[in-house]
């Protein structure tokens, strides 16, 4: 197997461009795709203070690090969410790579502060899953606000956004397809969010981390064991083996297309918002969901 | 296990509607399946004559009895591909169950008239499953208005719809997921088509089939191994097995959604209709793509 572009040795094969790479080539391929995503997706300019959202695993640890060498300057944020020797784990990864970069991160101690995920799951009869994404979307908004970011960052890759995108439309969630888009644009004090690493797959990430000795915790969260965007990774997989490139396709193609889900202009704005009369936060209701969350650790006093 | 009706012993388990049933309730379920279908779409009044597209397989029989049995007036079109033992026993299939309906079959043998289907394919470059389409469609047709028939039926199944549904839309064949309906309407010469097993999976029909003791062809084609429906099959059975009711929810809420993917009118007529030069039945080409394809058959005297 050889490089597509020097003919040496190559050190990845890539069906679905149908092509394979050497170390060196396969770096210029990896770094092309997130500055193509940047660039085509207006999601920041190396003026702008990006925040980028890590949680130990080979993605976010991934887009740091790529983020840092095209010269883009990004701190990193945590959120412990006391799920025991994971998050331990996790959180030595994300300090390893700050050390490394030479770049600030941030951590929030949630499970310490209030108690771990599960727990919390457990009292407002939300899956752990579903807790962990409320937990983490507020925080990724209130640092980036009290801390001066222009952008929050996420790790989130194709294979990801392929299957959010399977999942949503095997539902017909019609509005939900509708947003489903790399970029949100920053509206009343919701923080732009971006997604740099949509054009990249799994497979590609893991090999980029894998060729720059990123260490990052392998395995997948213990709670997310029944998660139906891993089902739905799978289904994908199993097409994506036999029709490479279907993922790739499927996604991006879609990004193109999507108008035609954008039934009513209200279907993906961020209109509505009002203040959490708890924590005074961006919210659609009076009282934000991650106060409404964390309520169930203890009677409210009304 | 229990029948959901009559709590007396089931014989067979319908995880997609959370149920099991005997055996005479689990007819009952089939055949309300088909009413709704017919009714629901409109696909024809019991006054109308039907003709049944048979295979030899368990779909298109099930099909022609339960519409038999539904008091449909339905006769069958069976046309013999020249696919070796393979279509000579479906044809016996198909003759069977002609004579035990008592209704009437009309047999095209396009394998003997012009030659195998698998050696059309090879010449004119075509897959043996596309090149099978073709000849498929234009007897349908071409039988239905010669034999004076209002509808044309065939056996595709719940799976077969909510696979090639997947597979358009993994591709974004806008036009092609516009127009994915259980009935196409009758346009110019081209009679109307109608799906009344849409319903159904493939488990219930075969289930339909055992209990009835309906012989059919348990193989496969053996032209289409490769076929991609059989992947999108694959893939979604994998997905409804850990989340039953998937395909039924995809299948049948597209066919409520389905608006927003007819971006112009155009999208879903049978418009531009002229005669094929060659045998002068309704083609959107000078040359209808059946005559193109047995064209490949021999030089064209010109």
């Amino acid at each position: 197997m050889k490089c597509r572009v020097c003919k040496s040795l190559a050190v990845i094969s890539l069906p679905r461009h149908n092509s394979a790479f050497c170390k060196e080539h396969f770096f210029e391929f990896f770094y092309n795709q997130v500055k193509k995503a940047i660039k085509e997706f207006r999601m920041f300019r190396p003026s702008e203070r990006i925040l980028v959202c890590v949680s130990g695993g080979k993605d976010s640890l991934s887009l740091w690090h790529a983020l840092t060498v095209l010269g883009y300057p990004a701190d990193g944020l945590y959120i412990d969410l006391g799920i025991g020797g994971y998050s331990e784990k996790s959180k030595e990864m994300a300090e390893k790579m700050a050390n490394l970069l030479g770049r600030r991160l941030i951590i929030v101690e949630f499970g310490r502060e209030y108690a771990p995920v599960n727990v919390v799951a457990k009292r407002a009869r939300r899956s752990e899953c579903s807790a962990c994404g409320t937990i983490k979307r507020y925080y990724f908004n209130r640092v980036a606000l009290e801390e001066g970011y222009d952008v929050v960052a996420t790790g989130h890759n194709l294979d990801d956004e392929a299957a959010r995108l399977l999942g949503n439309i095997l539902r017909w969630h019609i509005p939900f397809i509708a947003k489903q888009l790399p970029v949100l644009e920053e509206e009343n004090e919701l923080k732009k969010k971006v997604k740099p690493l949509c054009r990249l797959t799994e497979q590609e990430i893991a090999a980029y981390a894998f060729l720059n000795r990123i260490s990052y915790i392998r395995d997948e969260c213990p709670m997310s064991q029944d998660s139906t965007s891993l089902l739905y990774k799978r289904a994908l997989n199993l097409i994506e083996a036999e029709s490479p490139g279907t993922k790739h396709f499927f996604y991006l193609e879609f990004l193109k297309q999507r108008d035609i889900f954008s039934v009513s202009p209200t279907n993906h704005d961020r209109t509505g918002i009002k203040r959490c009369e708890i924590c005074g936060s961006a919210s659609q209701t009076d009282i934000c969901s991650f106060c409404r969350l964390v309520s169930y650790l203890q009677p409210l006093k009304t």
